[in-house]
């Protein structure tokens, strides 16, 4: 009965029937969602869109949920406007999205007509095609934005391109999927380059003097990916310029880490004096987010 | 489909089976467990004790999740903490709790030596003893402590006759389950009595110049708890003395709300110097609970 509801059962489903959709967070513990499946695809990664009435449209990666119509918003926000934020006024022109081809992280980014240049670097082509068509609220508000550069390519590779060629940015956005840990999130290793030693060290390089900021997944139910990317961090960046902050994403099932490499002096101090428009993030929201409980602060030792 | 997995479904279960339980969050949209139900009963609430390999024990009233063995002390270490650590040291000596029979909000009062008085008034006499037999760690560190008083009844009724014996507290904490709204949050009117205004203005007699505080659900799926709670809050507090934080208990879905009638001025600043054993609450995390995020602003205007 728990093998016909989960996920991977469900991408060969007929087109448009309504269904029980089960997304495994944790051992015995699922979310479940009763709707339609409006897209799906089997091609670098498995990805297919579903219809909520709670949620609105949800993406789907490799069945895992990476955002909602809902809720995106918050994850979003607070990946963008508390890096841009805690950087100096007008210090920030060109920007590194890894990852973040479902455009999110660019249209908060490109809010700022300070900022000159985002480039997104994202490994699948699929991404950006089927936001373009099913979550038309993720492109920016100019979708023909110049100031937009869309690259298909590991940035992994991208970023040693980068480093040979001495390129440099004043902030790098890591928005990626989750990388491949257990979800019992307490054994094994990470694998996903993005959230290595070596990556790190080169992103040092091309961006020696300014924010980088990673999404770290949901610790209450993934703290291994915290944990390991902080020991990452602590291998390539000097420890008094490692900062952890967190949003809450109801989809997510717990609040969202996020770490950040920060060159300058307390981040959480918004530095700027003028908010674009956002839905979740206020210079409230900027100073108390880098407030963390005490079992994060435990594993942040 | 859906419908046999429904909670209401399964209290005539065989104990012990292992079965998959579903929490209806919103519409559409579940929470699904696998586990087996160790204990159930139908009375004044429909009760059930469920264990489950992520969350532990899981305590069910009226097919809502009450409270997990796994963040039950998110949940009260920010419900009783804040209000205590808010307060000037040694001003809080007698504490009311309405609801809370479950003793977690009691465990943590009691953590302060200089509280000489906890009286938990819980209408449901089959709580205390389910917790006491399932869930041992949610009862005080001492369970016979004698500063604890626990009275079975209505709260509403014993506040009213508080309130005719002139007797006083120094703190209410309302730790009872979610009012009944609609689950879409929108239409319906609040009915529970301990989130109305008649309660709140006993309560303003009982606790004239301490903090009064009361767990308000989670707006992100229940906004309507928090909206029509802080408009009573207004009705019978003055508005200056009202404050809202917020804990991430991961298995509400998304930050649980508290509403606070705070007399005494900056309440997110801690007041105590020291801090009883906890793991969820730090000064640095009573300082940034105060900090809402947009979307919950806007809901308190």
């Amino acid at each position: 009965m728990v093998k016909e509801i989960m996920a991977d059962t469900l991408v060969t489903d007929e087109k448009g029937a309504r269904i029980l959709l089960a997304e495994i967070i944790h051992t015995d513990y699922l979310f479940a969602y009763i709707g339609r499946i409006i897209y799906g695809k089997t091609g670098l990664q498995n990805v297919y869109v579903f219809e909520n009435n709670f949620w609105g449209r949800m993406l789907f990666i490799n069945n895992g949920l990476q955002f909602t119509s809902r809720d995106e918003f918050i994850y979003h926000e607070a990946l963008v406007h508390i890096p841009v934020q805690a950087s100096p006024e007008n210090s920030v022109k060109r920007v590194l999205i890894c990852g973040g081809g479902d455009y999110g992280a660019s249209r908060e980014l490109l809010k700022y007509p300070q900022i000159e240049e985002v480039i997104i670097v994202d490994i699948d082509p699929q991404i950006p095609k089927i936001v373009e068509e099913y979550f038309p609220e993720l492109l920016p508000e100019n979708p023909k934005d110049p100031r937009l550069k869309l690259i298909v390519a590991d940035a992994y590779e991208m970023v040693k391109r980068y480093k040979e060629e001495k390129q440099l940015f004043d902030m790098v956005i890591i928005d990626s999927t989750d990388p491949d840990v257990s979800i019992t999130g307490v054994t094994q290793e990470l694998s996903h380059a993005l959230f290595g030693e070596d990556f790190h060290r080169m992103l040092y390089e091309i961006c020696p003097k300014g924010i980088i900021v990673q999404q770290c997944g949901t610790p209450f139910t993934m703290q291994n990916i915290l944990v390991e990317t902080y020991k990452t961090f602590k291998k390539v960046y000097p420890e008094k310029e490692i900062y952890c902050y967190r949003a809450n994403v109801p989809s997510f099932g717990g609040d969202n880490a996020y770490l950040m490499r920060c060159p300058y002096p307390n981040p959480e101090t918004p530095k700027w004096e003028e908010i674009p428009n956002t839905y979740y993030y206020t210079h409230e929201i900027h100073k108390t987010s880098f407030g963390l409980p005490k079992y994060w602060r435990e594993v942040l030792k």
